[in-house]
């Protein structure tokens, strides 16, 4: 008999975050515990709580999520083990019996709000927003009558979850919108290699040099390493400093990368290996031949050999 | 007599736009117009309803503001004039009478809400949070009683437009935050240089070309040109798809700036020049004598004397 | 009746400068007068006894001619206007009647000795060398006796000027050995560009400032421009001290390379332009699209347009 | 009782090359074996006549040797255990009783006659110069007759081993002029490291590669690393194929030193490692704080712990 696991995701039960965690094969069957953000996710790993917590990290509008990407960056001790992808689309929702033309007044989350802009200045453009603090919370002010409003902006599998009426569907401005989780455990090694592998790091930058940033990118780019990600986020100390937060193809067990990450590592005053993990789209990693592994172990050996006084081969 | 200005920034009295507002000499005894979100301060500018318009690019914690980005990179026919910054601290208010003790419901903005983290956890450990609107829609709700919160998180000069008490000053997290904001109009002229200037950018990247990014960092490298903001934004077509917002060190009518916006324009599939103007902190900006004006005209000169066959000197 | 022309060259006839000469169309019916040395060459130019002189640059087995250019590199005044290329062979020349087995003693120049030792090896293991002063010298001193040397290495096509017999051809190591020489006149405007032309320039890098050669090596790659010879000659003032001695793809008029050279000049404390001039090979110069004219041209009208604030195309 | 050991250079007695030697404190009293040129010294060498030889690699006026150069790049076994700085300046000397005005030939090795182009113009404009082999055989010739001059260009030290009058003192154009050499062994271990040492490498670029160069020169600069020396020289297959020769600041035994192998091996299609040895000059090299060793280890130790999923220290 196996001990039960428990997870820890953006509740409640509804929203994009479930269906991510929804993707994890080992969550099947496990303990899911619904939480109200990011920080408490962690805090479930951290504090031991929850095997792991699923967390959304980039949206393919919006960007990066920068509470998830501070809390990364200044929480020691969490490893990203797993990425989903979720398509983010969007139905208004209403309690049995609404029609369209009875909604004056819209819960939405701002976010979820900003992005069916276009849909309700063609088909309600005299109704008024009420913020809801999520994409599900919007729906259950609405059936609870705690929020003014009669109708809510939600996730479409909110109806699997609360019986309300589906007044439209697929209403966000952008059909192709994707975000981006990421499963977080507390740190362990890192899952095998797979030839379809990311790694994220968050890297400070030396403010006394300037070029810093360029010298970073040449750590990957003199290894043949592309890189998905990279946005900026201020340190927050003062106006001008910033951590990157990085995806990088490859995996920490690839000879490259892990010549890279030594590179960065020697530069930067403060670097977080955030995991090597398998790609949410299994796209297998394509780099030049000459950054092998192969090419790494025999340029070791090279070395070896010359040190020692041997002979050329 | 000369034609009245009006200005647009995000109302109501009392935010800290119209806090950065007040720092313009110009607009001082023009006409101050309150709008609800970016998207209406810039409509007001691009549709002639307004001269300029105040809003915020930038916060030291948060980091860059992504709603005034995106518009910025998408809206054609705008330039930045102007930069200030306005030191970013809350007071918690309530109407007269009431006490510390009383609240139990707090009406924020999110953002601000995140900002005050640490002093509410101390001093209102069991509080509710009601989300609202803007940072002094919050005192406004508390004020009329259409929020049920007892106090309202907002800036320090809610005070010289409302009639409420200060319950606690200085209760953001950290005292050293700062937002920086742009003052914007239709494209123009940029102002003259004053040796203390920024150029602002939005620059998007070869997708078919790997190592973009370095190559776009090094046409200003090249130049000895330094970079106090660098951002990438999502352009929403597809996840891992960016534009980068910059500022550069130095004005466009700066020889090596004008050299770097040339190399940008070459080779960035779209570049967005939002305007060189004044840094808000008037720090004058250093670089190597090798890039000063004078080095540049003397190029000019030696190449068009060798190309005329001219000898040489 | 057009002025007669005179084109120096290192003689005396027979030699393969004079086989380089003899591919100038213009130079045909004109006056052709021999000199002993590269120096007596660029004199007889830079003092009008000459209208241009043909000078051996590099070889393809020896690296650059150093005399060349050191003698370029530091006498004013001078330019490329063409490039010539002579495959290098030598013959075993001797008076009439002398066989191979008779040979003992060989005249020959130091570089041609060097370039026969295979040959010299297998069939006449046992001679002694005579150093002499030209690859004809060698051939003369042998004809008239002043040479103790019974047979000399000299070009083939000495048989069409002193009367010899041929012991042995095709005698040099390498069978596909060439070397490139270059026709120089007073400073004069470029020939026009061709699409198959290349610019030779002599650069000296700012000592105080490590990266140097980096840096100038940027000049052409961020322009798209290929170097096809890049050597460093002492400046002979201390161990350590170079100049460079390049042959860039492109010419002047093309925009890419003018404004490479404009960033060399910027940063280099001495450049030599020595001509932008057509390729002996004729192969017309690839480069991305992206360093095209009309790019260039593009973004100036671009850089122009928004310095004068004039709204976006 | 030790074994005698023999070391090969240039001869015979009295050149530049037995002056380097005699620097060389292990080398006194053991054989010294003077041999006609470098490919004899290095044959001597590979072939077990000598334990060492004793070669010229670079002059402060002429640049490298290429022979040497070129030798070092195509013999397998070789390596350079030690560097030598010999001042280089010529006296004029002739069989005794031999005056000034009665010299009108003049032998010398050519380019030591290069050198002396100021003096000889100056104070015997109307000489004739007749080559010799060496900066000895030159005096020899004249003193034994076979030489028809008078008087003959040789080093200062000729007059240690030769009866000769010296005519004339320090009759170079360049009273700073240096030659570099160099003793090479067959392959060992290298001596260990002293802090002022240095590097010599042969690196062949890959030819399918654009901007090869500007790759190798970034292994070095990325881990702060200074070079003394590039040369190009012709590989000699076809124009426009070269190889480099490299003095790099530091030993192999240095980490920066160690991954800047690493890195040029894996980039390049052929790479000799040539030695680390002590500088002549004996200076102390000099790098960033952040290439130092202990910042190499600590970055293993830290992608040590993060692939073992310790947490982070």
């Amino acid at each position: 008999m196996t001990e039960r696991r428990t997870y820890s995701y953006l509740g409640p039960a509804g929203t994009f975050t479930e269906a991510a965690l929804d993707q994890v094969a080992e969550a099947r069957g496990q303990d899911w515990r619904p939480v109200h953000n990011v920080g408490e996710a962690l805090a479930d790993v951290l504090e031991g709580r929850s095997h792991a917590a699923m967390i959304a990290i980039e949206n393919s509008i919006e960007g990066g999520v920068s509470t998830t990407q501070d809390a990364l960056a200044t929480l020691p001790g969490l490893r990203i083990i797993g990425e989903y992808l979720v398509r983010v689309n969007f139905v208004l929702v209403a309690p049995h019996g609404t029609k369209l033309e009875d909604v004056s007044v819209i819960a939405a989350h701002p976010v979820a709000y900003a992005q069916c802009h276009g849909w309700l200045g063609e088909h309600l453009p005299n109704h008024a927003h009420v913020p809801a603090a999520s994409n599900v919370a919007s729906a259950i002010g609405v059936l609870d009558g705690s929020s003014p409003a009669q109708a809510a902006i939600a996730p479409p599998n909110i109806v699997q979850h609360y019986d309300v009426d589906v007044l439209a569907s697929e209403i966000g401005d952008n059909t192709s919108a994707v975000t981006r989780f990421v499963l977080v455990t507390r740190t362990t090694m890192p899952p095998d290699p797979t030839g379809a592998d990311k790694t994220s790091l968050i890297v400070e930058l030396p403010h006394d040099h300037p070029g810093a940033l360029l010298d970073m990118l040449e750590q990957f780019s003199t290894r043949g390493i592309n890189l998905s990600l990279i946005e900026s986020r201020p340190i927050g100390d003062a106006l001008g400093r910033y951590r990157f937060v990085i995806d990088a193809d490859g995996h920490v067990a690839d000879e490259r990368m892990a010549d890279a990450l030594l590179g960065i590592r020697r530069f930067s005053p403060r670097v977080v290996f955030l995991g090597s993990y398998p790609r949410a789209d299994r796209r297998i990693v394509q780099y030049p031949d000459r950054y092998a592994d192969d090419v790494f172990v025999e340029a070791r050996d090279w070395l070896r050999a010359l040190i020692s006084g041997e002979p050329e081969a």
